[in-house]
């Protein structure tokens, strides 16, 4: 059985990035480096906002990422994964513009959570929530979405940023915070639904079970590469 | 000011892959995506084992290697590192099929020490040690090296697979025991010249300082790919 190889499409951020590399090993059954999947990535954080784009205050994103995508396909990748869940809002256009297929983390997430919660909170970037990414997959489970309401909305966003920017006492605050928040709405989970909440808000850190949308992207990808 | 691509030849192993990729990440002055390196990678772990090659007892590594390298200058790399000690030895093959630098390494490290200590303890594969190359590239700076003797080369050779196969407990242990006793023999510092060693063992964890090769080519990388 010859496994796939992975393309990475990353640099949104480039940390998110490198932790959806470190899971994606972690995830593979190996003894020796042999037994480990072949990785090609494009880490290209010139691509512009994702957020910022949505809500129609910055450049597109779309033309790096179809470049990206092209790239991997190009090295050799089987498939494509994307560290980065408002990048997902592109999608279809990242899909159309390779003959590899591009794994979709909201539907990862929704699959996951099927049959196991019947309300979920969302801690994601403001774009994402806006384009009802994560709310479209898990309805399609049967799932209800919690989601931060106003200013509190505001400061996820702060808190994503303050990751980015390595200020990460700052954004593990925040998210522990806005965690807690949903949970008191109702939330039976909370998805870490931007790449940069898992890298400051984990599982035990809640009294609900954190949903770490970078783990299942990752554990998907190897199923998905070591499969006939 | 245009900064450069780093474009990472790994796989050997994915984790040391990995840790590179995010040393360069922590070594890159940025508050905010945008303001990070664009990162090509191959991480193909299916690179025939160095040390064994070189001890006369696997297949050669070359063909995987410089095909990487070609992959990487494709993509648009301006120039290339390589996260395995031990491929070094292959270095001027690998710089001598692309038109893009490579950075070497044991230069990097032997640059880092010049002036700062005499005698060195070297962590590293049979396979590094056998072909001289931290020896060599210290001797040019007037740096004498001290050497695990006879059984003790084979403990850190158990050591660094033990890391590559996740049993991490068990390389920082040995690792740990052999740093002990190259200061015992002298060593001002160790260094920690394979990059499974500096997962496990760290700056603090012995009496003198442990030189991690990987950030010393993280730094290298990030200094070479924002200067003029």
């Amino acid at each position: 059985m010859t496994k796939k190889t992975v393309g990475i499409l990353g640099g949104m951020g480039p940390e998110a990035t490198a932790d959806l590399f470190m899971k994606i090993i972690k995830a593979t059954p190996a003894k020796k480096d042999q037994e480990h999947l072949r990785v090609v990535m494009d880490s290209n954080p010139k691509i512009p906002d994702r957020t910022a784009f949505i809500l129609g205050k910055g450049e597109d994103p779309r033309p790096l990422l179809l470049a990206g995508a092209k790239n991997l396909e190009r090295l050799g990748a089987s498939f494509i994964v994307i560290p980065c869940n408002t990048a997902h809002y592109f999608h279809k256009a990242i899909q159309d513009s390779v003959g590899i297929r591009v794994l979709n983390i909201m539907d990862e997430v929704a699959g996951h959570l099927s049959g196991k919660a019947q309300r979920v909170g969302i801690l994601a970037s403001t774009g994402t929530l806006t384009t009802r990414l994560y709310e479209n997959a898990l309805a399609r489970c049967g799932i209800e979405t919690v989601l931060p309401q106003g200013t509190d909305q505001d400061d996820v966003m702060r808190a994503i940023y303050a990751v980015k920017a390595g200020e990460l006492d700052i954004g593990k605050e925040i998210a522990l915070e806005q965690g807690r928040r949903l949970v008191a709405a109702g939330a039976q989970a909370v998805v870490a639904g931007c790449t940069e909440i898992p890298l400051v808000l984990k599982e035990g850190d809640l009294e609900v079970p954190v949903i770490d949308a970078t783990t299942i992207l990752a554990q998907s990808a190897v199923r998905f590469a070591i499969e006939d």
